[in-house]
């Protein structure tokens, strides 16, 4: 890595306030409220207590809570490094949003050539926002604030692309967004951190590590991403009992992957004794496994077991496999996203084909043919009128069968897969671009060089010195 | 105590596998979704927006983050137990919450050998975890995660038969549940610590203190507590009006109790200073004192008082009852939760029992016949009928007079103590067999027993030492 | 200032106990239930899931979790006064809304000589405790707790008859509260700042900075605010598409002045680093700054603009405007509220101003007559009756023009900013009364003064003496 400047004094304000020009800009000539946010549409048939923002609201502050303290409390978990773990994604969460409002708004919300804009906006740009996160975490404290804009600049319009893309041709379930946000999130970020591999980091760094305060500060952001997570994977399911199930899969399966975190942590511990970090990421492995099925009637044991199969293959991850990717393969991973993303992605898209392949009309009834929408009867089928006497609102489907479907299902996860790999690799090649600030080696994982600090910031370090030396002396 | 190894590294993953390996059968053999999360169950006079899980989901959130932050955040507050505090309450709770679903489903959601699976089942389970994690109060620094699992394990059982024994048959009104939860909960926990006594621990322990930054997590504790208490009060009140007041009552008990607090705290302490202590325990007392009438018409007024009322016998029980039951009676009850829980509950129950007695149809009109709805007159009676005109889904009921419900309730206290502490002493016994890992004495309120922990979790031990030596020198 | 006892065992008590014993008098004399927290109130009629609890209820969470996490950790970012700024908040929030209770009761919930007390008048009160709160930011570290207390006794009554005065006289617009919370806020904190001025405090004190846990404590405390600005900016306007705007445009607001922030911050630092204040305060910027305006039709855009424009006016209070005022017109502003909540709450009424000016029926059809409902025909009108059928709820209104109401703003903002300052004089010299116990200049901003502390708690101070000993003797 080059020794290049990196001060922010004019490259950070450039950045933002071209993004900001920018945005206001498309903001001013694209973006108008939808029907549910403009004055205009309402008139003396609307309810104001029916409008979407008392569906989406609560569903919105709970996203809120597990991207800005959540994910803000969970990234601090380094010792010198938690002004940056902690306000990087700040910063990186409102731009992706702002970005992603955008994107978004072009690809799916966007008829009369004007984008149109509600609270469900916000939610689908939060979740755009969860995906530069994650693949953030690949790369936390390696990387310039301007680095993490570039990246998400770049990141958002891919995703936005294959989500759309997905969504309209392979038209596959995925509620809980295992393979869509999870999976494209992981290999994303894995790319970057590939085309951005630091060979001295493999040797360990001084500073790459947590203080008593941090690993605390981590586990809060660990507990709300742990009691909002339903929230989350339950946002974007069909309303009524989809949605409930999805709450209730994804707290069962939570719950699972957290009591074997506690086991495996102390069981691969040569002293028993329990990992920090076990319990700051593993516990949440059961949160993505149930994703991809979290909607259908998989029951609840299932669901517990795929809490704990996540769990393990997320613990052998970060035990086994972060060290061999990193080493073998230049994937260094900070925050171990593919056993966190990755491993219980594909876990959980594999979990979503035997959903799928088992699903049948005596399980789900005749709402079979909404929770799996397309494989709803085709337009003129006999069997679809039959439906909707049952259903009334039924929409025609494509009749796929189960099989179908399930194909359908891993085109989607090979896809997603293969161009969030080479999404990731070609915005790493970005990320190296002059200019873009990257910390030297001595100074990742440093909050001192982008920060303003307070004296004590480094006080811990600089005791443990004198009391090695107080030690030896006495 | 026994010195007994404290490794866990086989005992802890074989209780939980074998525990997980059960909890996935019984769930596989009994568990089902119930009406409202079941797919086969929407039919085209199904409206979605109607489904249970949106009247129960916001509370069910609302307690996730009491039961995780909130207890996690409070029982933080050791200096060097921090780790401690926060996981062993994730790993308590999210095992209670298991457990307890499976329990209390058998005794109050089984029908057609199934237990049927819901939100409301989740935010049941979660009331049994408070009361785990109340009892956790007691002995907590001192029992190692393996006990209490234990605890968890026989506790949540001797709850559920409680619970359900009192509200089949003796059928008391307790919607802040201050008589099944806050007092059952107290005394199982005084049981158990009785048990476990530790004689060396009465004269004061090394790390049995607090730090400045343990002492703010924990008040963070405190507020989450602080905030969402008027959830945990009103969530199975009857909705509408009662659940406005339970609301009402329950933030005027918490308001009131924490400027009594306050007042009392600078009064006690010698150099008319604040004790950090009081804030983060003795200000919630309130929102415990208002819990068996808080869906009454008790007037805003009683509310008031009752927190006031609540904080005095509370902070006087920190003060003088606390040290005086642990020299006397052998009972260390490590946070105070006889304070907090027992005396405050003692209050709210007398409380409860004067608003019983003076209920009459002049203050509820006829939803008296709904608030106390064992009140309501048998089958049969002709004011029944009348009354089913006014409300026309008014159940019939018992025709108990308040004189007769009033004693029902002291009923329901006595026994509710008795049976608490009767299981608390008994778990307390099974909580020394071998094999449980309980920490010595000096390893008490330490976290490097059971965790890896940073190099710098003891330097403001350390530091004090060479701060001491300094100041001695210079 | 005088070297007085700042002992709070008597005083403190006495105050806090004849405030109770009046509260609960006035409580029993003048407060009820209100119509839908009332048991008699409910009839064969009542349908109790629509309840006004239910729509109020997460609001005033999501506010609760503001004025108790989010002002609490945000004002603890002193390195010796964590306690203080966080336990200090909960005392005066508190106390705030219970006397706000009573006052907003009397001004505008009073009827047939009863307060009637709903969860609604409680989001009131929380917006009075705000105001006191934000003033609370200007003297932070250097008043007592019953200094506190005294000032919140008064700002309540001067802000409740002010806020009764503007909206049923002048009858203006400010949905976010820009005029009557944050000006008013502002200049009262102003003027007992003014009063209190210190003149030792103006050349730097030793305890008036940060350490690194407590400058992430503030950003979390930051982060709470950020994530639940959107509920308090909608709480008070018309439900349907007018709150589903407000959510918007705060959002968005926000956003823009998070990026804008971060910009200025390396811009105006010499060496090019991030200064974490400007992200404590300045990133909120935003959304004060759409208050005003938050609920009309202004276009993202515009909310976008606003986010920025007043992000970069509070920058520039921070940098130049708030040492101008401390040396050259006594105004020590701790905690730069002039900056977060004048300047700000300037550019927002200008703004609304504007907004109003273009507001017409092609921008907003017939809701015009209902957001600016002093805008539609008087009685009698027949454009009135034309304006009922397409909109039957409609109330007669004033017949104002856009001008008129726009002078009425103009009239608000100079009329609020005049009574708030004089307030906020008269209140200072109140302050300065004996036996309120004033913290000396030299404990200002410290917690030992009021508070028993834990041996570590200036640890970070002796160890930096040490280090730097260390240092040079190295």
């Amino acid at each position: 890595m080059r020794a290049e400047s990196t001060n922010l004094r004019i490259r950070l304000p450039v950045f933002v306030f071209v993004a900001q020009v920018t945005i206001v800009a498309l903001y001013a000539a694209f973006v108008t409220y939808d029907d549910q946010a403009d004055a205009r549409f309402q008139n003396n048939r609307t309810n104001p207590m029916e409008n979407a923002v008392y569906k989406d609201y609560p569903i919105f502050t709970d996203i809120q809570v597990i991207i800005f303290l959540g994910f803000g409390c969970l990234f601090a978990f380094f010792r010198l490094y938690g002004f940056g773990g902690m306000v990087f994604n700040l910063l990186t969460a409102a731009f992706s949003i702002q970005w992603a409002i955008l994107v978004q708004g072009y690809f799916q919300f966007c008829h009369d050539g004007k984008i149109h804009l509600g609270v469900i906006n916000l939610i689908y740009a939060e979740f755009a926002c969860a995906v530069v996160l994650i693949s953030f975490g690949a790369v936390l404290g390696k990387t310039s604030p301007l680095q993490l804009l570039v990246m998400a600049l770049l990141e958002v319009p891919v995703f936005a692309v294959t989500e759309w893309a997905v969504l309209k041709y392979l038209k596959i379930n995925d509620a809980g967004g295992s393979i869509l946000i999870h999976l494209f999130a992981c290999y994303f970020g894995l790319g970057v951190t590939f085309v951005l591999y630091r060979p001295h980091l493999n040797e360990g760094h001084a500073k790459a590590n947590t203080s008593y305060q941090s690993d605390i500060l981590s586990l809060i952001g660990t507990l709300f991403l742990w009691v909002f997570w339903p929230s989350f994977n339950s946002s974007l399911t069909l309303k009524g009992d989809d949605q409930h199930r999805a709450i209730l899969h994804t707290f069962i399966g939570l719950s699972a992957s957290t009591l074997t975190a506690f086991a495996l942590s102390a069981m691969l511990n040569k002293n028993g004794k329990i990992t920090i970090s076990d319990i700051q990421n593993v516990t949440l492995a059961g949160g993505v496994t149930v994703g991809a099925s979290v909607d259908m009637m998989i029951t609840p044991a299932a669901a517990y077991a795929l809490g704990m199969m996540g769990c393990i293959a997320c613990m052998l991850g970060y035990r086994y496999l972060s060290p061999f990717l990193a080493q073998r393969f230049k994937i260094q991973d900070q925050c171990g996203i593919h056993n966190l993303h990755g491993l219980t992605g594909l876990i959980s898209s594999a979990a979503g084909i035997c959903a799928i392949l088992m699903a049948d009309e005596e399980m789900y009834g005749p709402s079979l043919y909404e929770i799996f929408s397309h494989r709803a009867p085709v337009e003129g089928d006999p069997k679809l009128h039959e439906l909707q006497i049952l259903i009334p609102g039924l929409q025609p489907g494509l009749g796929r069968t189960a099989q179908e479907q399930a194909l359908f299902q891993v085109a989607a996860v090979f896809s997603t897969i293969g161009v969030s790999t080479l999404g990731g690799i070609l915005t790493g090649f970005v990320l190296k671009l002059p200019y873009l600030a990257p910390p030297s080696d001595v100074f990742c994982f440093d909050d001192q060089l982008f920060f303003e600090v307070p004296p004590d910031y480094d006080s811990p370090l600089k005791l443990n010195n004198i009391l090695t030396t107080d030690d030896s002396a006495a």
